[in-house]
């Protein structure tokens, strides 16, 4: 596995593989690596000649006041889970961007609600980052989590809008055995915030199992999931078309939906979705 | 010479040229092509393997108010030019964006000014425009005049920005006998307002002999540029670092600078520059 360690040397790889003809896959992450990411780099290999993981935490997509300072951190343990999904190029700069940076990219519609109504210039950092990504990277797959919801709806839409010539693959949330979905953020939790963290998949899963029984009125499913969430603060729990992230008020089996939940246990902000 | 007609079939032609190993460079135009836009095709031509033209009259980076529903046509002028000039593949859809269309692209600092001034949005719409159609063409080279220089140094700044895999290419500005710069809007010029209109060039051109003759004094160099230029109305005229586009207090040998005029002549908005 070859380390690249600056947006060079990146270029300089991508573009020397993409000139041999290779087919590039890529999975960007922000580090402290866990099985759900591996899952992305699982279900990209097969599909590509070679594959190529970011570690950045990417000052852009965070707001004042969160955890940019304390993000978790394990260059090792990331490389080594690495090597173990044979990747072959893991790109880690210190800096993502060059002196004088100033452009940005932003998808409207899709970022002010949800997580975008509460982080504030989060899927615009988001988008801009990704851009760069995919160019630096000239991937033609790319591969990014359900975990993530709207980030996915998001980085489809720019790639869709600014024809970027790559495809996003969608990959399943990964959960561990208490139900509470992998993310870096967990390694936050306390013992006890962990226990009331699985209320939250439980919130999602009584709603999802309630739509499944047939109800369709979907206050009656937030009163249902709000009575299952025992959290420090919600930050929403909504229900939405699955393509364009705005809020229905009933269900339609035509329109595809989505449950999703954002809350606090501790100073943690978890996220998590089901589809409905 | 290949007509493509859709965003579709753009995509899929430069798909199959860059499957085959081609090359691709690319003129985005809005049409109405000159002698300018000709010797963009001509620079192009001998460095790639395809070369294609868009033309395509951008909604988004027109104002209110502006020429966006006079801005002149000349479809069959436009394909014999460019059979003329070799070109593979003339891209001209009725439609550039996709339904719900909602990513734009910023480049903040250097839009501000200049042009950007006056015309809240353009550049933004320029950006935004040029990195779908670098996205369909997938080239790897594309051409723009120095005649729309702070343009040029916004689209350079994002391709080096989101890394896109393409490399920009400036081209010397080039005029009419009468030294006007060529524009597709010079056609909406009466007969006398073409008169005045030489004013630009020969104020620009005033302010360049001063700066070689050992004038540094930018207040100086403006006060003898604004008393050669004789239009109805200056929107700027300016003398800036070429990289930022800040205005500049004195010039200085060791750093790049360039004095930029819009003016009116009638209800026709003119621009030109030179470098100092």
């Amino acid at each position: 596995m070859e380390l690249l360690e600056s947006a060079a040397a990146m270029q300089q790889w991508a573009t020397a593989q993409r000139a041999g003809g290779q087919r590039i896959g890529f999975v960007p992450t922000m580090g402290f690596l866990h099985p759900g990411h591996a899952s992305l780099m699982a279900l990209l290999r097969p599909q590509v000649d070679r594959l190529v993981v970011s570690v950045y935490v990417n000052p852009l997509q965070f707001g004042p006041g969160e955890d940019l300072d304390r993000y978790p951190r394990d260059p090792e343990g990331d490389a080594a889970l690495c090597r173990d999904q044979g990747v072959d190029a893991l790109f880690r700069p210190p800096d993502l961007y060059p002196d004088g940076f100033s452009t940005s990219v932003s998808v409207h519609g899709l970022t002010e609600v949800l997580c975008g109504a509460t982080r504030p210039g989060h899927f615009e950092g988001v988008a801009t980052v990704c851009a760069r990504l995919f160019g630096l990277t000239q991937c033609q797959l790319a591969a990014f989590g359900d975990k993530d919801f709207q980030q996915l709806a998001v980085l489809r839409r720019m790639v869709r809008d600014l024809a970027l010539p790559l495809e996003i693959v969608g990959a399943p949330l990964v959960r561990d055995a208490d139900g509470v979905a992998l993310s870096s953020r967990n390694k936050y939790l306390s013992e006890s915030e962990r226990g009331r963290a699985r209320s939250l998949h439980r919130a999602l899963f009584g709603m999802q199992q309630r739509a499944a029984a047939g109800e369709r009125d979907v206050a009656a499913l937030l009163a249902h999931g709000r009575s299952l969430l025992d959290a420090d603060r919600v930050d929403y729990l909504q229900i939405v078309g699955a393509e364009d992230l705005q809020p229905l008020t009933g269900l339609d089996p035509a329109v595809p939906a989505r449950a999703l939940g954002a809350a606090f246990y501790g100073a943690t902000r978890l996220i998590d979705n089901v589809a409905l």
